[in-house]
């Protein structure tokens, strides 16, 4: 595309490094920028520098935090001696939507997958047993995507955790609520079979 | 959603602002963002700061451009009898990605549109009237969609130009090229029996 200025031109190549937003989005970005006041553009570019710069990884568990020590981790009202292994802080925030968890968390930042490079030194692996001693952790809930490098990164979790004499356990693999059965792929449908709850 | 961070929920809120962009792809920038050097949020956004503050409007033709009168209008390759009317910077990137014209531009900043409180005098209307006495235009093309209002302003400034002696053209509608005749609408295939052009 040829735009008519090279100040046009370097605000659409800044969009669309972001993901999930090429060229042309990224010039309908940068048309709104230029339609608003310059304040608007002045208050996000604010706005996104001071959260970068202020955002800290809570020194126990690695979410963001505006703070030390996250919210999760210092409430009074979580049970804290059932931790939740996540990759991400996404993954915290789907999990606390649900309402049904009130342990606190450990983000790992990733998992293991050696084709990509990443072992579990670079992961938050340490820190996580590190973690567990002297603590009131019981439990350890592993919340990972059923993917290869998931379940080999939970494989790799559970056995470092046994030697802490820590109960752990993995997230139930099965059908989703309101999903048909017939839709279901056939190792999801084994799991949930082989994994069936009894009814009482 | 819940946010670990008030910064999180910052950043989130700016980006949702934006047009086409959600609360969930907010999220999925902000922690792009966070997961990225800060150099980097710090050359988005001081780039983007720095496009909104130089950027200026052609003093002749109202285009977006890096100096006082555009790249376009200074160019000598350019013929300046003949200048097309669109509605904004984007109309010309497309009129010119067509390498089908070579006249100059006037950008009127939108349409006429009393439902949105839009008259003449919010359009750079006066400007281009202006423009035109004392220049080398004998031809003006009005390059404005096929909507009501987009109707409604090429009839307003034909009959204006008109006045000052200046030949007006539309761009032509009819069938998209490579379009399916039976799946045209009937305004458009209407339209396109009325505008015939006569094989030669």
């Amino acid at each position: 595309m040829d735009f008519s200025s090279e100040l046009i031109a370097e605000g659409v190549k800044e969009f669309s490094k972001l993901p999930g937003i090429g060229k042309r989005s990224a010039l309908r970005l940068v048309l709104h920028l230029l339609k608003e006041n310059p304040d608007y553009t002045n208050s996000l570019a604010d706005n996104l520098k001071k959260m970068r710069e202020q955002i800290k990884l809570c020194k126990l568990c690695y979410n963001y935090t505006d703070t030390e020590i996250c919210t999760i981790c210092t409430s009074h009202k979580r049970d804290k001696s059932v931790l939740c292994v996540v990759v991400d802080t996404r993954d915290i925030m789907a999990i606390e939507n649900t309402a049904q968890y009130r342990g606190i968390y450990h983000v790992l930042g990733g998992v293991i997958s050696p084709v990509d490079g990443i072992g579990p030194q670079d992961l938050k692996i340490n820190e996580l047993l590190a973690r567990i001693p002297n603590s009131e952790i019981t439990e350890v809930i592993l919340a990972l995507s059923p993917t290869m490098e998931g379940d080999t990164t939970a494989f790799y979790l559970s056995k470092k955790l046994k030697e802490l004499g820590i109960k752990t356990s993995t997230i139930a693999r099965g059908i989703p609520v309101g999903g048909e059965l017939e839709y279901a792929d056939e190792l999801t449908l084994g799991r949930s079979i082989l994994n069936r709850t009894a009814l009482v």
